[in-house]
């Protein structure tokens, strides 16, 4: 499913406030696709992502997944709104190495107050793709400036 | 519950593999309780850690709790072995600000194959402690150098 | 934490909700115990909860647990509030058999529209009680009648 | 992703464990599509399954969808092994209601050990059908006949 945006606005209004996430920038995390109800993030694999075996951290592979499901729901928010991650799951699938790791989310229930995502991370190896997580999550229309309750 | 380390070694053994979790050091974290089957991590709260509205990002959140409950499993398990996330959730419950977050892990269940740990991770202001986030993870008992299946 | 009730007539209204839970008395499952922001169902064990291995069927312990995480967030809601759930994660950690079933619930969050639980499900034999499954939940507060979205 | 079987024989002994699962029959659940790395599962609509709303309880569309994805990574095990949900995580999408709930399950990641599989629930009135839940699980895959660690 991908989904009908409430604001025509919706692409700059995810870009502008993706370049706030610092931590996106600290794991070098970029839009590489973007639709009404679709984000996909990709990061370049580094040696300061990884863990004690030399893959890619589960924790960076949840945080690429995360920021492309909250962005794929904001996307359909209307444009006061914001967006807050409620919870997700993420299962680990394949040890993720490679030269990039790519999430690519999509709504599969938008819904007024609450949007639930998937996500598909796949690692990136010359031009082979391999599936490497699988997150479910549960993102949150903010309208109050709070944010908080 | 805590639980009874198969390894007399565990501590010095899980130091080592922190050590080499170079994302860790990404996002500061480092150690702050080590005993059998518990493990607390803690990371001061930095710019570089945000997301949009200035708060820790979920993914840097998860980062540490899901290291925190994989080193409460590893203490817990036998020298030979290693560990691996097969899959974790987290409620994201506060906005997480402060000084610093830390999140705390134990063992809930301790098996030859597979170990089911709970973290709670708490954002720290002054004295102050609030609880932000709360997870439940599965980790993997892996005893092959291949890691990959 | 438990919690503090926004309704000092919780108990009554749970207890008539649960009573509506036609499921809850095709499984045989009763409140055990209830106060504000816990609530414990127990139902015995029997021939028709089970799966292929003769153990209590994983979706008849989720059941039993959902509903406990669902009527400890409805203990600490308003009087004209409903609740549902958003979502919820079960590990099975032991094979469930024995006399009876109980699970333990009680709120980590209590919010304004999103609620936090967590259950601990044990199996019990004669006066042994083991720990067979958690959960970690996520209830919503529901205001309209319509309960769609 | 399908997959494929270990087994030539894997449909025969899915049907026969699926017979084995008495909480199945007690929910009226029956196999509606089965194939190598899927699994459907319907169940008609009843009075007994409903929760305080009228609508069909959680716990009995996640009985649905974790024995969907149980019979899913089956279906692509050797012959001498036995399956055990480790967990499984499930969104409610819709209120669940109309003539009867179909799950359909398949296997996202095969491994040798693990088995990560989903299933998308629908609510099926008439000819219409309505996504109303969303499954990420974990399935082992157990050869010894202890099945508990």
């Amino acid at each position: 499913m991908s989904g009908k945006a409430a604001d025509p606005g919706f692409e700059a209004r995810v870009r502008a406030s993706f370049a706030k996430q610092a931590f996106m920038a600290t794991i070098g995390a970029e839009i590489a696709e973007l639709s009404a109800g679709r984000v996909s993030l990709r990061m370049n694999v580094r040696d300061d992502l990884t863990q004690q075996h030399g893959f890619v951290h589960a924790g960076a592979i949840a945080s690429l997944a995360d920021s492309a499901c909250g962005y794929a729901a904001l996307s359909l928010m209307p444009a006061d709104a914001a967006v807050l991650s409620v919870e997700f799951k993420v299962n680990m699938l394949s040890p993720a190495k490679g030269d990039a790791i790519i999430a690519r989310a999509e709504v599969i229930r938008p819904g007024r107050t609450i949007m639930v995502c998937r996500a598909d991370v796949f690692s990136i190896n010359g031009k082979e793709e391999k599936l490497v997580a699988a997150m479910q999550g549960t993102m949150m229309v903010v309208r109050d400036k709070g944010l908080s309750d």
